[in-house]
């Protein structure tokens, strides 16, 4: 049923909303995307400003009940964002393998556990890696004129 | 005389060694340029690995020795990677401003002044929107054939 969804009807779940998912949140609901962001502390949801479109639900996501309100089981994509990896980890294992949502991604702080999550088939999103890479991008690529 | 050097010669100085730090201290490594790493913790540099070809030194940037010891007067990039924005701030704009380092770029986790550092010449670079920006396109950009 999901497969035959198209890109527009994209149901997307977000846990967490510190800066990171905050920020991803707003960008897809400007893309026009649904999403729906979980964190048990209400005061988060500042963070998402006032033209935010999605739904936010306070509640602890560890609590399958959380999850179910957010409907897990009808997301397309789950994203892990809270500042905990074996949270993230957690959550996005019961995401990928009890609720089989077809595209899971995971925050890490620390990558070293990285190639066991992709083999369970959840990518994982490592902002200081991605951030060095980017560096290192900015300064071995620039003056390369001279 | 900076302006006549190639790439090869770039001379690197790094501020922190905690993760951003360390793991761009070891890709320009790898990449063969000149790096050296300050951090006022000595046990952050076991992070830089066997292999990694630069120096280290043991001190705090902030103070003005530390960053003349770094021959920061001879750097064409400066990087300041700590965990306290105001930080790397201040030792951005001493390193632009007072040592005429060509290329300065200071990591950010709040990016609301962003502006006003890029008009001072101080690039910026905040790992959650650019972890943002990731995530979105690896949804949005995702079953684009749908």
């Amino acid at each position: 049923m999901m497969n035959n969804r198209n890109k527009n009807d994209e149901y997307i779940v977000i846990v967490g909303c510190g800066r990171l998912g905050s920020h991803l949140a707003r960008l897809l609901s400007k893309a026009r995307k649904s999403v729906v962001v979980i964190d048990k502390n209400e005061g988060a949801f500042h963070r998402l400003g006032d033209d935010f479109s999605g739904f936010t639900i306070e509640a602890d996501a560890i609590e399958i009940d959380s999850l179910l309100q957010a409907k897990i089981n009808k997301a397309d994509v789950v994203v892990t964002t809270t500042n905990d990896d074996n949270t993230n980890i957690l959550i996005a294992q019961i995401a990928k393998i009890i609720y089989k949502v077809p595209k899971v991604i995971a925050r890490l702080f620390e990558p070293s556990r990285q190639q066991v999550y992709e083999e369970l088939g959840i990518e994982t999103l490592c902002p200081t890696i991605l951030s060095a890479i980017e560096l290192k991008n900015i300064i071995v690529g620039d003056k390369m004129e001279v």
